[in-house]
């Protein structure tokens, strides 16, 4: 079994969000049973698994613990008998994809530093554990991308990474950092959307270059 | 060389099986002779590498032995050739797509049992073997991807899977059970595309949830 | 860092061309900052990701080194101030593309025998290393595949691989033949476009069979 430290609450925490995330998704496709849980489980170990292929963490984390298939399975079930609910509340899969975001972010630049990756890289690494699970599920279910959409996405990754960096250097708890900074990408992003704050683009010009 | 067991022999006659369904599937598409190679390669090798890369079996198993690239370049050849025999038999990329899946689902749960992973796992990780292939080769051929749409497709390998790991308790010799679990998963979809079976979904509502 | 061998010269031409090709196709497409700079370094750590990935060389090359980030983000930042100059080449994107493939077709095909692989085998893993960036560049900005367009593409990376192996056989020293070879993809391809040569294709009929 998983310790119950609190790395590993966030990251059932994480999984949880995102694997309802996808759920939504799929039944918005109209999938059937085992289609819903498809995208459920890959959306949420679709991150953690690239960065562990990434780094040559073999077997990866999802087959060395039954937890995670479990897991999803009851989220899935949990995720079709409440689904008027969850669609009640209009913005859910907004809300848990964003939870799922904040909190993989931060699980991917901890794995980062503990293989000892420099600080830059581990940022990297973590919004990419961060984003992968819901590009899957967009590409899998037809969507754009959210990571391509007009909100600041990726962004809320670089700077929640960026301040797991400088609060472990400078010496606060773990437990605090991850906490912290969780929050910190789940909130970016809720106020970036809520005010409809957006990076500037750079056109070529108004026609497509040939490729 | 590849030593001549049962295991073997299936697993040749599943990347065939694929490559055919891969070459019609480009020849569909136009693609030139290296495109229709390519595409045959991806779809056979596709599931044995995801399924090999997140076990830690690297290089992976195409790249330790040359008979692959071998069998798919005279499969592909013999594809072009008889294409229009093929076609004639119409519903031949659909035989060979399952004769692929059968056989390349059973191939991974052995896999997942020979690593020491959990049966449910060895059983998820059969699924992926069984179903990357395809799902790569109509994302590259732009085909809405054969595991989402209406016939219960993912469901068949779970059969499958499920029996292997019954008959591998039980006690049943190794050969055996290839043989009756790979037919297993075959049949159930002949069974289930000829009937029109299908599993229940489960609509949010007539409009999409805002994301 | 990087010991700055001929080898890894090409490397980070090949980084730096790609990195450009995809910033641009990013701009196509109206990305934010960040967002042109994911696309920039996916395209530009796509093919070498997958490569080692399948090889099983982990952490992969760019976590290895810190350099291929801070390249690419200088590339990105290079690529927006010049955006109208590069778009004035009109043929940019296509020019960088096929200097990066041809150079990450070599170095594919080095890291092969490097790995003692079959020759074959190393081929066939170049010409991954090659396209892989440029078809996921394209996947994410939703182009068609430079892979599947009526060009010789792969064609190109298969004949560069064969006179990378050719030419290691007959003992020619490493720095002339990376030089020779990678010409040898971009040539083919600047020729083939210009003059409009492309591989026969086999149709199956003028309708689509069924899957």
């Amino acid at each position: 079994m998983i310790e119950l430290s609190l790395f590993n609450v966030l990251d059932l925490l994480g999984t949880t969000a995102f694997a309802i995330s996808g759920a939504l998704a799929a039944m918005n496709r109209r999938l059937d049973l085992f289609g819903i849980f498809i995208i459920a489980f890959v959306t949420a170990i679709g991150g953690g698994t690239v960065r562990d292929t990434l780094i040559g963490n073999t077997p990866v984390t999802w087959m060395e613990n039954i937890i995670y298939i479990y897991l999803i399975g009851v989220v899935t079930i949990f995720s079709i008998i409440f689904r008027r609910k969850l669609n009640y509340l209009k913005k859910s899969l907004f809300l848990f994809d964003t939870i799922g975001l904040g909190i993989f972010t931060i699980t991917g630049v901890e794995i980062g530093i503990q293989n000892d990756l420099n600080p830059i890289i581990s940022i990297t690494l973590g919004a990419m554990t961060g984003t992968f699970g819901g590009v899957i599920r967009d590409i899998l279910c037809n969507e754009i991308p959210v990571i391509f959409r007009k909100e600041i996405y990726a962004t809320a990754c670089l700077i929640g990474g960026l301040a797991f960096i400088i609060l472990h250097e400078v010496g606060v708890p773990q437990d605090l950092i991850y906490l912290v900074t969780s929050l910190t990408v789940i909130i970016i992003r809720l106020i970036v959307v809520k005010y409809h704050i957006s990076l500037p683009s750079f056109y070529l010009s108004s026609e497509k270059t040939p490729l």
